[in-house]
């Protein structure tokens, strides 16, 4: 099947389950939880999306990056600007 | 209207659109976009939790922790030390 | 003694080990050491100086903030909105 | 001259800036500073680190995790993975 990926079904389950956490953020707002427990719920999906995104990094460094330093003119140097770049947004967010 | 907060609604607003935000990031792995501008869309999710946290915390900080600061017998200590175990854990995820 | 606490001397102990910390980075480079074992301690650093924010806020918050919750005109709105900023700080960085 | 490197220079003159850092907070706290001027400059602190510890990086996957990919008899795997593993460690403090 062209395209399909383990990977890309792990990356879905992983984001349907994030989904289902902001939905329940919402379910305990819509229910006057106690702010305390919601910001341990929020603190949960934002550690969720960030193992997601190391995930995904970790992919594209062992694909795209390792590709472009065996085969780009440059040595694969815009592609380590590029991934360098994204790492900063993750750790700065 | 009993229950009914002005920031209720503002609260719900804001993790609609963070739920839309991670919906598109499935649609962005089933359509194969490039792993970066994936990564992009995730820091701005990850942003979009964490400034939905720093209101509910502030808002927590002006109604919960103001009163127990008032009236609690312990003069506030449990909401205070409460509180900064949920900043330990929004600042470490 | 005026002005003299148990918490300023337990700050100044953990930020002396903290520029100890930096100090030893100094040494890492120096000697060449092998970059990722230096990114292992730049993170340990980073924690220790988040712990010592974390402190400092917690007992900020039962000292001044409770303070100004019970004392100000303003029910102590300023000190938390002060606050609530320098988290957003610390969450952020 | 062997062995030595612009970059270490840069490094260790970065380092040194924040040890002063380190040491200013040092100065605060005994200068009974006010609180969150003090946790101003720890966020700074935590930045400069952590602004360090991204330049290595991107210095590290430059020299290193290129060459790796290119020579290592794992295509650089284990080189991919160190990384993302010290990735792991930055975003997370």
């Amino acid at each position: 099947m062209p395209g399909y990926t383990p990977d890309r079904e792990a990356h879905l389950r992983r984001l349907r389950r994030i989904e289902g956490q902001v939905r329940g953020l919402q379910r305990m707002v819509t229910d006057d939880v106690y702010c305390i427990d919601v910001l341990t719920q929020v603190s949960a999906a934002t550690r969720a999306l960030q193992s997601f995104a190391l995930e995904l990094l970790s992919e594209h460094m062992s694909s795209c990056v390792v590709d472009a330093a065996r085969n780009d003119s440059d040595g694969g140097e815009a592609k380590i600007q590029e991934a360098s770049a994204a790492i900063a947004r993750l750790v700065r967010s």
